[in-house]
């Protein structure tokens, strides 16, 4: 875990190691993802030790250690730390910043006035639908930086500085792959975030936004409230783990009588229309377990993304495809199932590869926006 | 309404017209496709009057005039007659048969046992699950015949001998196409089932199935019975009528502040997560009008078939698709969905085009995979 001069905890079952706590001055650098669903938040510390709370244990937000080592950061050294919050309660997030004075953590304009003097690198459409409210309540400027570049700029930086960042999963097997810095380019980008965008990359910095879909994790979590009062989207996701599909969705071998249709290489077991079973039962919402209409809607949605990923791939001939976002989650069964559909469709010749720090590539992009000489500061803290 | 020797009635407003009621012994040549959700009947009269009920109403069932100057079919003379019925009401479509003394209106086998004499073609996956209920209630043997065979055959011999079958819709506005039939193939044929098939159609029998998705006619249906409590699919695709999908899909403007996301020609009223909207309020779904839930996984479902049939017409470099199944049925909001998905991420390259029998191509495929020798008998009848 100490390869290519980074070392990352994201799995790390240390929670309960006693750290001391960090003093507030010495965080920077705060940049920020404000997505439909989830505000994404990435900080700087040159303490690279890990955080604890006042009861000693960790804190809710991840860690990631960048040392000097690291050949495209050179001047970073400390650790870059990683928070959520629900863009419906960004007054939680507003708090959040406040209590650790990380609104004094952006770029310092030295000759602007007094009151936009702290300048916060920002993506996503939050960046302006709340620029007022952070001006208002923190004193800030949000510096809007466009999200597609901040996505492929956080997914450049991950996949060249982190190692193990990308894997492959299927059949339950997780496979760290390691990435050939000069073998990266092309590759298909798929963030699955409240919606999805489908990315073709073809160096740092350039990059053409060529699909996406407005079937993504927004769907997955607004559509499973409505079908199962779940009251969060970890809720919903945890209950598809004891759902079975098979109760709602019409399978090719309910239509054939539990035969394979196999003249076109459909099973049996193959899903000929996701809820399709719900059409000729006379079922109600209330019959059907909160479980199985999870694991319905999860297993559609995944699917449906997997493929139209394919399909975008085969355009531009791109072996290799990407998903990050906030909805994966590494979620077995979704990663599963995403895997299983680039598999089926590609006929095996593309693959499918997930991000350890998959819901943060934009608020990472828009950290790496800060001017060189920014982050060269930082080394001054 | 009379060329090329073809006449069709579908759209006619004759209802109340009082015609001879034809005696059972005219009809001819059932054929049946017995899908996940629906059962499609086709069967035959020379009579080729349209069919009236006891109380002179038009029979619930359409029907299509073909006459012998048609080319295709040139021993065809009559009318072709068309029937659903719920696959979950199978005793409903058998009465209807056995009331119509069609079950003795497939193929003869003089030469098979008493009880094997009359075999009806079918095809769709009920074929094989019925094949049972069918000899036990009426006696006759089903002979299978493939669904993709049946689905090309059907829409080959629509867009061949009918005019005007096939039609553009935008912007309420329908347009017929005429056919060159020198200039068909290929096409891509998108049947839009309780699943979907897409399939590359080079000539007359001559096809291959290369896509499909399992967001369908059994999706919108049954995730639509669960969200709306509505007792039909009909009654479900009237409610979207009223519908205004804006109040649970996120669009762009709900995550950009009201401002497009033009740089990647996005507009603010373009749909950025469909059911998105639903993660953040806190409402039940009964805080939802049954209009909006419909209107929105129409336009879901409607906008992901357009979109995915859209790439896979892409990878063969094909311009037309033609779409057809019982999703369909001719409503407005469907079509102008999927036309403005097509047009949208084809850049408008590609056309989207619907088919006036768009539910029976299967049965109409099954009919025409009579032996040429058993329609021609029809002429004798």
């Amino acid at each position: 875990m100490e390869k290519d001069g980074i070392r990352e905890n994201l799995d790390e079952k240390d929670s309960n190691i006693m750290l001391p706590k960090p003093s507030l001055d010495e965080f920077s650098h705060l940049s920020l993802d404000i997505g439909g669903s989830l505000i994404k938040v990435v900080y700087f510390s040159s303490n690279s030790n890990c955080l604890v709370d006042d009861n000693g244990m960790r804190s809710p937000e991840d860690s990631l250690e960048v040392s000097n080592s690291n050949s495209n950061w050179p001047f970073l050294s400390g650790r870059l730390h990683f928070a959520k919050f629900e863009t419906s309660k960004i007054n939680d997030c507003l708090e959040f910043i406040s209590s650790k004075q990380l609104h004094y953590c952006g770029s310092r304009h030295h000759e602007a006035p007094a009151g936009d003097k702290n300048v916060i690198k920002a993506t996503g459409g939050g960046a302006y639908k709340f620029a007022d409210l952070f001006k208002e309540k923190l004193g800030v400027s949000l510096d809007k930086v466009d999200e597609m570049d901040c996505l492929v700029a956080g997914a450049n930086f991950l996949l060249k500085a982190v190692h193990p960042e990308a894997f492959t999963y299927m059949d339950g097997q997780k496979g760290y792959v390691q990435i050939d810095h000069n073998d990266l380019y092309p590759y298909l980008l798929v963030n699955i975030g409240s919606g999805v965008s489908m990315i073709k990359v073809d160096g740092d910095g350039k990059f053409e936004r060529v699909s996406g879909t407005s079937v993504g994790g927004g769907t997955f979590w607004g559509l499973g409230r409505l079908l199962t009062k779940c009251k969060s989207f970890d809720e919903l996701l945890k209950l598809s783990h004891q759902g079975n599909n098979r109760v709602i969705d019409m399978l090719v071998g309910d239509i054939y009588g539990g035969m394979d249709y196999s003249k076109i290489g459909l099973s049996s077991t193959a899903i000929a229309s996701s809820f399709g079973k719900a059409v000729s039962e006379n079922k109600e919402l209330e019959d059907y377990r909160p479980e199985d209409v999870s694991r319905s809607l999860l297993r559609m949605i995944s699917n449906n993304i997997g493929q139209i990923s394919y399909l975008n791939a085969l355009r531009f001939g791109l072996k290799r495809i990407f998903f990050g976002g906030f909805f994966i989650r590494s979620h077995a069964y979704t990663m599963d199932t995403i895997s299983v559909a680039v598999h089926f469709w590609s006929k095996g010749e593309a693959k499918a590869m997930f991000l350890r720090h998959e819901g943060f590539l934009g608020a990472l992009g828009a950290f790496m926006s800060y001017e060189k000489h920014d982050l060269e500061d930082l080394i001054a803290h």
